[in-house]
């Protein structure tokens, strides 16, 4: 009997509510005759990635998580999307989605001009890097931050300051789709797109759906 | 009981053996669990999408079959995309995706310039457009047609040419990943990307991917 | 003797009053020796071009018009350039214009970046998503709505709402000329000109004027 | 009696063969009723505008010579627009039209990317300039030289060189238009369109076009 | 003994008060064993270069002074660039800097969207222009004007002006990075940037340090 | 007295040949008065930055170092700007410039498309990456790879090499400067701009004249 396909998802951030709030928001995307869908988080990775030297620290651990792992296909579950180029170096053709990466690519087939609900300043920049790099800044109306840590972005009582960050880049910078900018966020998905009126992406989702397609596709060549 | 969940892939041509074509080309993303995906032709639709006008024709029959039916998410299987927005109105809210669309934003996370292979060579006008208006030019290395119709691109005998317009994307305008510009070269992907040495992205498997993706994650709400 | 030149402007919505308002607006376009200018409605077209659905609907009936009649050159004078590109095909190598692209392109010749004045929310993603396909993106400052119909346009009472919207444009977003986002609102150029200080373009009248010279041109061959 | 509207058309160099070219090619645009098309050299300019220096040079001859003179228009009649924003000013509200922008704008509208025949390598450099600063050059297939002088450019063995440029543009370039990249090559328009089989663009022409309704808009206010 | 290099540093205008206020803003960059660095005005130039015209003016009186000029490189010293590319090929392979380009250069090192403080409202359409021309639009965030005149700008009174057009640069336009848009600002450099936050670019000294590089690295060959 | 001021030249990899070769490229930046410039290799570097993984692996440890170290301003001397941004942030508001960066950002000004000689196929994705991030793909004309290690970059033999992907990439890529696309070329340049007639970069030596630069003006604030 084949073996069961499996997606490894890998929390950069060493925070357990936020790898719990990942492995909830993929529940949907669990299926009979699916690939299963691992969720763990670095060993000794930083509680959050806040700066860009966190997010280089990660970088070369996650590249050598995936090169021993035999996994199918892996998504970095961190917006900064951590290593993501290297990482895809490591896996030897395997799939390896960003989520960073795939709630914009998501968020441009939703709306014209997408935001980013941003945890906090210091990932602003960082954003603004990864948008050009990505060669489609001609449709990021900014990114709006929170100021929170990684870990309260789980916290129930997160949802109001993510519908304030949410409106402003609605009504003020001129985005008709936002993508929510960590992880940990999914749970406040509907009531943010409800409060605010236009579509709200969740990227984790966003981006584990991909790494099912490609793996069902991969499979069956 | 919950019914099951549906998505509704539509080819905007009339023809019997590109259906056929898509129709096989997803059957890897048929999972017990997952919606069910059907691929229906439109009718009365031209035999392929060749011109501008042909796709402006099918627009408004697209947007009218998906306001009238009731599936959980649409997929338009033809590269040009024609009457994505429109449809998207008419959907009120349920997702519509586009596999020109998808098939572009999956090559921007496998390489760092796509190239399409057009079916025509009136199509690369369109595909320049499409490019444009995604606002995505920067990592777009070009179109390189093949003069061929849609119910061709099925022939077992196409695939020396879709190898050829592949090796002169990658060799000779300086794309990494190319995109098969059509919903029905599904069957030739793999012998391509083994000629070329780049990925290739077939698109209505994308596509397809992406709609399920997001049906999971809205039925879960 | 030789028949004389004729351009047939196409207004693709079925309004007589902003059918009228644009007969109008054209009458200094015509010249002793110069090509006829006529100005017709679309039978059936609906009463405006508010949705992409109404773009998408007039588009495959604008190219069979084009097709089938015999003048020098058209003009589509909807500010959405509904079935542009299929125009042309249908056009067969005589020139067609379409008001929403001479409208952004006169703009590039008066100012550093130009704000659109639009009728609606609605049209707002659909001139987000023609300034991105024309490749201009990079001048653009914005779409600001006035929320009326295309029929209200021709109106005496929409001046304050339109000097509004380019108030708007000018002092919050940059603009430093103002395109007319409809083809009904020649009648209040000069007032909202003279009203927020910096031009205003008519946009019928640079498409028109352009196909002019296109017809004068092709003419001397 | 209303005076009749003037257009003054200036070429910047003093050659007279590249005048007389200008004055030719403009003949169709001349109407009973419509405005006087006048062209004239700059007294004391340079041979051709070869190099930057040569541009600049006759920069502010061009603004002073308008700032005095009483046309309702200005057309600068060399493709590299020398001047043309200081012009601008020193027109105060008078239209200023340059034969490189319209060119180049008029192309837009009749293919996806255009390509420049540049009479010298000197001026490519100033055509990426020109194209980088109108913001268009997502739109921009490249210049090609054909090394000869403003004088030569109206000879009429110039014809095979000048298709072989416009044929490099189409097949090497990936351009589906071509604008001439000069003011005198009127007389090879439609020799190198039917060569090389896609649009070609005298831009001497357009920008007449242009500002002819220009003042016609005007004058009716 | 070989001779000393030298690098000369122009102001466009006529103003001695702008003239002494780059050259005092030059001293820490004058070393033991590096080039001469003299500072200079235009004879003849107008005390300020605020129009486009001043701008043209100045053009070729640059190129013709340093086509006579024996130093190793040479600055222009006015923020709009006049006449760089005319004063390269005057130049004949020494190098020539515009401190417009390398405040902007330098800008892109310290922040990722920069922030222009201009003197007049005239200046910015010139600065928008500059910025697209030397296509790094994606990463303008804009320019605030002052309303001072050239000569105004070395005042000490005018630290508050400045400091309110960073901060409204800073905190309303989203520039992370601000740059001084005039070359007499120098001493205002650190207090604007203590006021506001982030980093404030001086452009003259940037520039000039770029010469004494180019100038050290062309002596060794 | 004052200590003087220095510049800590970092080459991420562990190859002494290179790291001699950036020493001897630098020396006519030394200057009596200027800052010390001292060069260090990466205790514990890998031999070359290759992979994305080489430059990952690098990152934090470049940013511990210039945490640690008590220079006045840092240039990291690798082609990938291996973690320029992490390193910012660990220098505290000390100038930290990346040679990548550098070369790119000084031939902008000194043509109009700059091409980069890349040492390996594998270096292309990356350096297409770093320009996109940069926000100047609209200047780039490509990268030509020699197939070389970084070691082998400062042979003597290595000029024919370079010669050749300059000139490919000056003729058939468009490219009007070049860049060195590493830090150990500097011996070759002159000939390799002799060679193919457009101006060539060594961007170590440029990263470092803007470090001095920004040394001298920070220590005279």
């Amino acid at each position: 009997v084949a073996s069961r396909r499996r997606i490894l998802v890998i929390n950069p951030n060493s925070s357990a509510s936020v790898t719990a709030a990942i492995d909830a928001a993929l529940e949907p995307l669990r299926l009979p005759g699916g690939p299963d869908i691992l969720v763990t988080r670095l060993e000794g990775g930083p509680s959050g990635i806040i700066s860009q030297q966190d997010a280089d620290i990660v970088a070369p651990r996650l590249a050598n998580l995936i090169g021993r792992d035999g996994a199918d296909a892996f998504v970095i579950a961190c917006f900064s999307d951590p290593g993501l180029h290297g990482a895809r170096e490591a896996a030897k053709g395997r799939p390896v989605m960003g989520i960073g990466e795939w709630g914009v690519l998501s968020a441009l087939t939703l709306g014209e001009r997408f935001g980013i609900v941003a945890l906090s300043r210091a990932s602003v920049g960082r954003q603004q890097r990864m948008v050009r790099q990505m060669g489609v800044a001609a449709r990021y109306a900014g990114s709006c931050p929170i100021d929170a840590s990684a870990a309260e972005s789980t916290h129930s009582g997160m949802g109001a300051r993510l519908i304030d960050a949410g409106r402003t880049l609605a009504s003020e910078r001129g985005a008709d789709v936002v993508v929510l900018g960590c992880a940990g966020m999914a749970s406040h998905r509907v009531a943010i797109e409800e409060a605010i009126g236009c579509p709200v992406v969740e990227p984790s989702q966003r981006a584990v759906a991909a790494a099912i397609g490609a793996v069902l596709v991969r499979s069956s060549r």
